[in-house]
């Protein structure tokens, strides 16, 4: 089925009849903007965008939809990076923004239900007033909404702390194309009634239903956190000083890498500090909640006297050669941005090519080895930056395009070099998106980590929701 | 479709050809044995029982079955409560007890992968070796297997701070009906690649494919415990208790909670000391990790220090009207076996006809009211025995069979109540099986808590991937 669309009477005149006067736009400022979303790869080309206010337009859209044969691309804070929110056949854009109402949050049950398209930002704060968390936190929070969280499961720089997005969800209200309203498992903490639909849609891209509503779980607000910046020598000694970490029965609330090319990049690029006098091969930032760390067999000692203890025994063995402690909340953000400025210092210095792989944590150290391998021994003068939640086995690998190469001819190689590498990916057992998810992006390559009977089963899945495939269609699969 | 099958030819000759010797049993002690589980209800009636040691003897045989139409039921350690793995119209039981391989623990990924005819106790005996621990904990434990914890997505006693079964899975294998093998998600912890078909086998009692092996994600084994056993002035008082708990930051492992006629139970069968001079309305057994309990405004204060002024402002609020410590591992067990007893104690009694409910948290308290007006209203003389993991809005409501009334009298009128009962729990969006799952004996009554659409959907599900209702008939849906 082709989707380019235009959109025709009876069609229009019944969405004018049955919806509120601004509730479709057509206007070329709106379908630039929400045609898209921040993969910068793909021609948006929505026909139209609509703006509902309820789970019941919601569902008497989907239905008109349904009987006209109008594709449907939902659409959030359109922060996505593998193209999932992307209307490119003439879909029509179903925008949750307007959607974005924050029930009072539940201190007794520690949950919160809102509407899709509040930011997640906005849930954060107003949870934090009852000093209570979403924990699903990322740079693009200020942006990202409820619904693009849930419907690509989203990571983040705490997962290793508090799980996937998945983790924080109680219930769904989902919509299907056929204008079908689901209520999944509501409130529940327990509910062991028959196959857990909720998940299905977890995950999902927006290709099996429309998340209109969700019931978030909370946690408690960490308290004070302290932000230390390691020196490390090499990869091994960084899956090594992970190991030792998790013994330490810390709440580890971070545990971030990153390569000595990335640090160099991020300090010239914005001007800051090296944080030690010479170069070190890798670095780790590592997070913990300050007074949660206390270990069993510390008899009486507090925080502080445990803390020097386990730093005391982390250069004894080896684990870092250099290291330190963020000494004010000022400090702590200078050395986050160590690490979260290098996605935006790479797109300031040049053209990078992205990857977001994730490995069985017992493989990485060789997946490592062989990657660098297979870069060098290509000998095509790419520089790889490399770094991620390497806690979780999530990779980020970037590669820059050199000086004198042409645009055509760099994508050309990135493309062949991907080859390889979701090839070693695959022999590693290991995942081609670990958080980016797939859309339109990935799609071509979802079977180095998805078997024929997984994808034929998706496929499947998806005919039983939307058997005419006019829900974000093209996406995943 | 009718599974009283009697086998014959040619798949009785088949199975002699390409299996073992062993492969098969027809004995009336393995009939006996295998053909049902804990759920003493149904009247046990396999055909044979299966007993394969590897995945690609599942594949196999369930594709000879499916060419000849025999119907399997997958069965673990028959510690089910609903009936899932019971046998009742000649099906073949394949069990999984040949199936307990272990591998070895991946101290730095923290995880292990196992056969899913492994028993739970078990991996926790194996992974504790290395410090480590699968964080899926019940009474059953030293029966129950892993592939029926997941096949269930068990809860128990730890689920506060654990979470379900569900979260502590990272990787399946399974097999379906038509013999295929899928390797679902290995042992990725970070995975967007597509619908996360993992989450569907979890919880879906055997009815869609055969779980065979598993790769678990475990956690550190906890410190030192400390049970306190508390007196509390009524529900309400326990609710307001729990927020308060929750509160303090402490790491909560546990929170039960009984009535006063469950204590007197307890005490009475198992000749136990009562723990305090004098009867309360209600208890609640709290649990939690020592040294972990450090909140952010403590200060430098030690974990004793704070301990004894949490307990302060505990009876200050009048939240708790006594409570004890155990000075001992001794006294702990026998705090938990105050909560733990009650079902043996129960069983010990009488008659005891058993629900197992839950609630969105928010709901407990005027539910609770609204259930014991129920009961009263009728004046039937039953009496209700209620505890549970309140915490997660799970409650046990049992109700016991008075002097002098028949049997078949005390049945007729607990169904007539639990379809009042259960009316009420949809009336809070509550759920008729909290950890048990649906089985056979819900079956009846999942429609209080999946709506009509969901039940379809679930149908549609399992006809994809078992299209002749081959596998586990009849269960759930």
């Amino acid at each position: 089925m082709n989707f380019i669309q235009k959109l025709k009477d009876p069609f229009l005149s019944q969405v004018a009849d049955l919806f509120p006067f601004d509730f479709l736009s057509q206007s070329s400022e709106d379908l630039l903007l929400y045609g898209k979303d921040w993969t910068r790869v793909y021609v948006p080309n929505p026909s139209a965008i609509a703006f509902p206010r309820t789970t019941e337009e919601v569902s008497q859209f989907l239905k008109l939809c349904s009987d006209h044969q109008v594709a449907v691309v939902p659409s959030g804070g359109r922060t996505g990076l593998a193209g999932g929110a992307v209307a490119v056949q003439g879909e029509i854009v179903l925008s949750l923004r307007r959607m974005n109402r924050l029930d009072a949050v539940d201190e007794l049950a520690q949950t919160v239900r809102v509407q899709a398209g509040c930011v997640t930002e906005a849930v954060h704060q107003h949870t934090g007033l009852h000093g209570l968390t979403w924990p699903v936190d990322f740079a693009s929070k200020g942006s990202s909404q409820v619904g693009g969280n849930i419907s690509t499961n989203a990571g983040g720089v705490k997962v290793i702390r508090y799980g996937l997005t998945r983790q924080w969800v109680l219930g769904l209200q989902v919509v299907t194309m056929k204008g079908e309203i689901l209520e999944l498992n509501g409130a529940l903490e327990k509910n062991n009634t028959g196959l857990d639909l909720r998940q299905l849609f977890i995950g999902s891209e927006g290709t099996l239903g429309i998340i209109t509503e969700a019931t978030l779980k909370l946690t408690r607000t960490p308290g004070e956190l302290d932000v230390f910046f390691f020196a490390v020598d090499g990869i091994p000694k960084v899956l090594e000083l992970f190991q030792e970490v998790r013994k330490a029965s810390f709440s580890i609330m971070a545990f971030e890498f990153l390569t000595k090319n990335c640090l160099n990049l991020v300090t010239q690029m914005r001007g800051l500090k090296a944080p030690f006098s010479r170069d070190y091969s890798a670095y780790v930032l590592i997070e913990i909640e300050r007074n949660r760390a206390l270990n069993t067999e510390s008899g009486g000692k507090n925080f502080e006297d445990q803390m020097e203890s386990w730093l005391a025994t982390l250069f004894e063995k080896e684990l870092v050669l250099d290291g330190t402690l963020a000494q004010s909340p000022r400090d702590a953000r200078d050395l986050w941005s160590l690490r979260e400025g290098i996605s935006e210092s790479l797109s300031m210095k040049g053209r990078v090519h992205k990857n977001d792989i994730a490995l069985p944590v017992s493989g990485l150290k060789n997946f490592i080895e062989e990657m660098n391998l297979l870069f060098s021994r290509r000998q095509l003068g790419l520089e790889v930056f490399l770094f991620g939640h390497i806690g979780d086995g999530n990779l980020h690998v970037n590669t820059m395009m050199p000086e004198g190469m042409g645009q055509e001819e760099f994508e050309r190689i990135c493309d062949a070099v991907d080859l390889d590498l979701f090839s070693l990916v695959q022999s590693y057992e290991g995942s081609v998106s670990a958080e980016h998810g797939i859309g339109l992006l990935k799609k071509n390559v979802l079977h180095f980590s998805r078997s024929p009977i997984e994808i034929a089963l998706m496929k499947d899945f998806k005919r039983i929701l939307d058997p005419q495939g006019l829900l974000n269609p093209g996406k995943i699969f």
